[in-house]
């Protein structure tokens, strides 16, 4: 009989396989299956999902993890692997089946009342579901334990070993530099960016960010990118790893939304090829997954180096833009206005909207703040960190699908990414000199050669607290990204 | 707790979720996936077919089958759901399942040796393959059991119930009737069909398809058209069927292969709403599937009424039609001519081509010839039914992916499928009247609704050959076939 390190390879590869069949029909459902498959397809996924479940929380897993730990070798990828699993049986086994199906109706329920809610701009509709969600989130973060604030068990969820504490810490820094900094820019005249909207054709659309996802380093013998509703990456091995994006009339939706799927899809790309389909494999957790779409996006993509690269290429793919020259090309993606939609909003305000809901939900967690009154606390802090108030709930606390489906304690993850993004940034530059010489003539294979060699070929080895400190040498600092902020804002609306 | 047919519902579900997942992992593979992704797929496609065999043979289902064939009201559709599940779990438990493995062992390596030695006409590397093939099949025959030859055993596993008589009744009545049409055919002068061929824009290939298959009824709702290699149909779900075709410089290709392909999706299509996700959804047999196919295909799509009304708009969608008139169009598309390979034979040398196949597999199943001598037995048959020699194997015996896959014992379900055909085609006309007046105003609804009737709604609920009873108050009957074949080439090349 094989070892038990043998045998719990073998079954996280058995389920790694229902859940690449997962993530397929996930991905599938959302670019290609037609209205008709979506009764099937929710029966299929909630089959597979119960036999997920129980294959993983089986008395055999634990049985099998526990003689694994005694024989993996310490400071083995072994040991790194039944670390990771232990984890998230941990996880799958503290709670209940009874609170994990409850869940999952409640998503499905959720879900479907919340795109009517938000439709027809009715919160008192959503509201009962909403409190059931934050009822099941507090016997979720009970179930799971936490040492000083419940918000904690929830986070984790999402970012191994983050805390609230840490949340609070790094929106304080935000705070203070980011609000005056907004203001400094409304003080200033508006950058024109009429010029990104039109009618573009959505076949030059797909060809021209092909192009720039391609430049980047995404491999698309082992990806492909297609269309959706709702961009996303998704993957189910190092060889085949989907980004979606969609074409409309605000050219920068499809340019930054490629770039930015495309950064999680190189995270993906990158990985370790020995350790495909086993527990190592991929990003190690939200917040760094969201540093390297940020990074791909909005370091590179929203440079000025990048478009002396790219803006004469786009000029040939439409030539509407013949007459818009690198500068104003330039300030107008990288237009800065306190807006109500968190998805559409810019490198600067985008993290006082992910600090609303942190707020929120913290509140509401801890009954400070009751479930009908989210709205009303929702418009005042707009009101308080943007200066704009939603006119209604649909642009207000009703515009996240997060929420609906259960996940509380996620939203701080995207400003940690933003965070993380410049401290890797930072470091890069020290060890390559400056990245944007290189960016401008179109040279992308040393930044991801550095990012790969630090970040990408870690999958998930170390815990990312670890795996930030062995990158940094320290923990995750806000200074790197307030600064270069201030830098290039400044620059771009000349404070 | 609920009896045991609930519980066998409930086991066959999860097993139907399993399939759907293999099905669009496999429909993925054909349509989307990137190089890269090819190793990955083949271990979860190995991973998820294991978890469904030990599943489905389990001895719990082995009981459950038991008490449920207890508790069915005879002449019920719970009877009918036992049976069908019954028959596959027979099928797959008399096999052991080192049997199993060695099967999909040697279809893989089948598969890529068989691609090498057809691409290189290699028959001596493929052919070490193809005798393992023709063990293992035995070995699999013996298992299984039949009556009076090994055949038998393997025919039902594609066509319940079918046999080698059958096979050999079949071929005789058509070699009879066909082989003096086709020289009939020969000593005339040969439809012209060069204005078939020519650079299609693929665009409008897509469309004009696209319009042919809803036309017919293929509900685009409830499934898609893809591009694909080897053309096929597939499904999950009666709201989520999938067909695809492929655009190249011979029209017809993608004209009548998408036809065909819509037949089978009509099948699947209009299979009752309340059986889906049950054992007795869907096509009951090969044969009976392949009848639909060729029913779209063939007597609606080659019909001279089909073009009466779809010529107008194929010359709309490719000018270089305009000169093209009806008669001229419809005797190209039903161009009749002995040739190489099975997949491109026209209406009337098809069957010759199964029936070289069927022999040859009966011989080497019954040691009368030896692998080695394939090739010779092949060619031999060839010029002896089609008055053609394939000048190399990769045109004669290495054409087809079947026997690399290690399916012996599927080529005749083909044939039948085409006598099926006109069987149907009969009945259908004497119940609504000539349909081709209808055909040629576009009207297909009444005879999508007399096939529903008959035969979709009938899902797996009765076996082929009582299906076929019920349908036409006796068996599988050739003649409608040769007569309808020898009335519509008489007409089109003026015998």
């Amino acid at each position: 009989m094989p070892n038990a390190l043998e045998r719990l390879k073998q079954k996280t590869t058995d389920l790694r396989a229902l859940e690449a069949a997962m993530g397929l029909l996930n991905w599938d459902q959302q670019c290609y299956m037609p209205k008709g498959g979506a009764k099937a397809r929710a029966l299929h996924l909630s089959v597979l999902s119960r036999m997920h479940h129980e294959q993983f929380t089986s008395t055999e897993m634990g049985d099998l993890l526990a003689q694994a730990a005694e024989e993996a070798e310490p400071g083995s990828t072994d040991e790194a692997m039944v670390r990771v699993v232990k984890r998230d049986y941990d996880l799958a086994t503290k709670l209940p089946s009874e609170l994990v199906m409850e869940q999952a109706r409640l998503a499905a329920e959720g879900h479907e009342v919340w795109v009517e809610a938000r439709a027809n701009n009715d919160f008192p509709r959503f509201a009962p579901i909403l409190r059931r969600v934050f009822d099941l989130s507090k016997r979720v973060a009970e179930c799971l334990g936490y040492q000083d604030h419940i918000y904690d068990a929830l986070l984790d969820l999402y970012e191994e070993g983050a805390t609230r504490a840490d949340c609070l810490a790094m929106y304080e820094a935000l705070k203070a530099e980011t609000v005056p900094l907004v203001h400094a820019i409304a003080s200033r005249p508006q950058n024109d960016d009429s010029f990104l909207y039109g009618e573009w054709d959505v076949e030059r659309q797909r060809e021209f960010t092909l192009k720039l996802v391609r430049a980047i380093g995404f491999d698309l013998e082992r990806g492909r990118q297609d269309v959706a509703a709702h961009p996303f990456c998704t993957g189910w091995s190092v060889g085949d790893v989907r980004i979606t994006t969609r074409f409309g009339s605000y050219l920068p939706s499809a340019i930054f939304g490629s770039l930015h799927e495309a950064g999680h899809g190189l995270y993906e790309q990158n990985s370790p090829e020995e350790w495909d389909q086993t527990p190592l494999a991929g990003g190690v957790s939200m917040a760094l997954h969201e540093s390297q779409s940020r990074t791909w996006e909005n370091l590179v993509g929203r440079s000025r180096a990048f478009w002396v690269r790219f803006l004469p290429e786009l000029q040939q793919a439409f030539p509407a833009f013949a007459g818009v020259d690198l500068d104003r090309f330039y300030r107008g993606v990288n237009r800065v206005q306190p807006s109500l939609i968190r998805v559409e909003a810019d490198e600067v305000t985008y993290n006082l909207h992910t600090l609303v809901r942190f707020e929120i939900e913290c509140d509401v967690l801890t009954d400070r703040l009751s479930v009908d009154d989210i709205p009303e606390a929702w418009n005042a802090r707009y009101e308080q960190y943007l200066g704009i108030r939603p006119p209604n709930d649909a642009q207000g606390c009703l515009q996240d699908v997060h929420w609906s489906g259960g996940m509380v304690g996620y939203f701080p993850t995207y400003t940690m990414g933003n965070i993380l993004s410049f401290q890797f940034w930072e470091l890069l530059t020290r060890d390559l000199g400056d990245p944007y010489e290189r960016i401008a003539r179109g040279e992308f294979a040393p930044i991801l050669g550095w990012l790969r060699e630090k970040i990408y070929s870690q999958g998930r080895r170390y815990t990312p607290k670890e795996l930030v400190r062995r990158v940094t040498g320290g923990g995750m600092d806000p200074r790197p990204y307030v600064e270069g902020l201030k830098r290039k804002y400044s620059e771009v609306y000349g404070l």
